[in-house]
């Protein structure tokens, strides 16, 4: 890949670029709406969940996240900000996560600089045991390039499979990420292959962050049908997941490098928040706020997404609406600034890929863990986005 | 509800009128296709199954329903039709079901007939466990209508809850239709409320039509964009849930009135097959034929549609999938008459309405009884559907 030096800076035009260079390989995701999510957005959580009121008084449909004896603690839980969710499904994207558009720009932006044939004669590589593999390995399928994927040898089974299937070569490597590296420098040192990393690199930071673009245009245009007015209108924030907690974490001990080990079950975060995203979120101008969830939270959003809003999702597609839905800290703020007009919120359903095994695991467990996992807020759709879809 | 006599004939023009009466009050649900699911039902069941071959050659990420011992006996199942799928996704529909139609449609009809206030005064009244008693008390609300639902006791409580959530008296009665009759005249003889039956009637039958109609025009419009030029193309074939295998059973053995008692796992189809739709399914000028399936050809249907598609559906839904890429004798007459050409081919996803717990248990499960389900396979869109949907 090119030095990080040399590519585009992260601004919206270089956003735009990258859009019209992956445009044909991607798919434009459609944005789902859900008023019974909206509904639920809009009322307190003392409303919800808080204990003391008749239960059969307003059934709302929202299975609470909190254990019976927290109920009570969630009366002060007043905040009822007014909010229209907006869901960009890339659940739908190919491969069935966002992270296609970031391996089709950072291999469109090596072909452009390097040349095809000499891209196809030395290949290229990443290590990933989740979305970027296929994604990288669908891309590289596309223009016939060889793609070697390294993948830990405890990555679950489907996944491997579905690598294998887009025709990538699997090398399989230790869990640590030092284990993983060797292996990769392994590759190079054969094939002379080049690295694409699945996250931290500009050229992948600005394919990610084309599914903000798309999704400001599709809700403006969206009102503006709606509204039978000129557009002007679009979202007023946008959450994307963002890391294991780390990221709170990170800000408040001010650790500008921040690292983790988390088994969340929101599995697209579990790696650390790379440097340039960092550099992002630490900067109030560009980021409105970081805010954490616990699994809980993460799972009742999850089911929400599912059987109310009948979208398929993986759990760490769930991140930004569990923050909507529970995040006290995130409502008061929304409720603060948007005030009676109220606030379009757009939330980014990063991916798809889990199974239903997965899934009954997780619905039929007496009682996950409490680990947390963090999600981001950005009060502007297109800036946020090219920083943290990563 | 009006004398089935006095209500409009099943044509297509009925169906076009339902729709317009119906359309304020409805979704217009999302038509989808799925790449993967294309190749999967372009491909034989040999290739795919079928033992003897070496099983990493081609990955095709379909989970078989067969158990290993039978699938020796797939290597006859050579049928390959080309077929590219579409999926009407009614699982977006109001309350999460395309029978949020029919029950728009008959309440209009009856208000109509009777007027609004007349209809305000005396309410309606159906019994239903399942996707007819939120539509109706849905649709009752609309028009402030008092709305009593019958739902045998042992109703899964989230079901009971959507039902009172829109607004509906919920009363119980034992699980035998005799049983829930008598507490449906109870409450005739209290309240003076009309009884709209949950299927088997002209008006329910034409708004459940509604579908196909708008599945027709959706999928005409798409391949017209798509090619470029005028269109004209549209679905050669529908394919809709119908019954448990009474459908298939009732046409082989000449029995015109067949009962169920099916615990099949598509919960949607567990109650026998009306009279009128009977009198469509056994006129071979109007239906293809009925095909039947299996629990677990039913459930790898379900998984394709979930963790491949992204759809997030009831087993029901998964009928006709399940049809279309395990039934061979579907497979072979799709073959012989689409022939190089190949078909396009529409499949009702009929509902979305099941829980996280629900699915948990399908698929940790050891193994499923083989109970048999069926779906019905119309040569003509808008024809089938109009019969069929119930």
């Amino acid at each position: 890949m090119a030095d990080p030096d040399h590519c585009p800076p992260l601004t919206r035009q270089s956003v735009r670029e990258a859009h019209h260079r992956i445009h044909p390989y991607i798919y434009r995701t459609p944005v789902a709406t859900c008023t019974t999510l909206d509904r639920l957005a809009s009322t307190s959580q003392a409303e919800r969940f808080g204990g003391d009121h008749d239960p059969g008084a307003h059934d709302l449909s929202d299975v609470s996240p909190y254990p019976d004896h927290e109920a009570s603690d969630l009366r002060g839980s007043t905040a009822a900000p007014k909010i229209r969710l907006f869901f960009k499904c890339e659940n739908q994207q190919r491969i069935g996560a966002f992270k296609a558009r970031g391996a089709f720009h950072a291999l469109g932006r090596l072909i452009e600089e390097r040349g095809l044939e000499a891209v196809r004669r030395t290949g290229v590589v990443t290590h990933s045991s989740g979305n970027h593999a296929q994604a990288l390995a669908l891309a590289a399928k596309s223009f016939q390039i060889p793609a070697h994927i390294v993948m830990p040898t405890i990555s679950t089974p489907s996944k491997i499979a579905g690598t294998r299937q887009q025709g990538a070569r699997v090398i399989f490597s230790g869990s640590t990420s030092d284990e993983r590296e060797a292996v990769v420098a392994d590759v190079i040192r054969e094939t002379g292959a080049t690295l694409v990393p699945p996250y931290d690199h500009p050229d992948v930071i600005l394919g990610q962050g084309t599914q903000a673009l798309e999704f400001e245009e599709q809700v403006a245009a969206f009102l503006a049908h709606e509204a039978k007015h000129p557009p002007g209108q679009t979202l007023d924030a946008v959450i994307a997941p963002l890391g294991a907690n780390d990221a709170e974490r990170g800000l408040r001990e001010a650790d500008a490098s921040p690292r983790c080990a988390s088994l969340t079950i929101a599995d697209g975060v579990r790696t650390p928040v790379g440097a340039i995203p960092w550099s992002v979120i630490a900067d109030p101008e560009q980021m409105a706020g970081v805010y954490s969830v616990t699994e809980e939270q993460i799972k009742a959003a999850l089911r929400l997404l599912m059987e109310r809003a009948k979208l398929f999702v993986e759990p760490t597609a769930a991140l930004g609406l569990a923050v909507v839905l529970y995040n006290e800290a995130f409502r008061r703020e929304v409720q603060r600034r948007a005030g009676g007009k109220g606030w379009n919120v757009g939330v980014i359903l990063s991916g798809g890929n889990t199974t239903m095994e997965a899934l009954a695991k997780l619905f039929t467990k007496p009682e996950p863990s409490l680990e947390r996992a963090g999600a981001t807020l950005g009060t502007d759709g297109g800036r946020t986005a090219e920083n943290v879809a990563g």
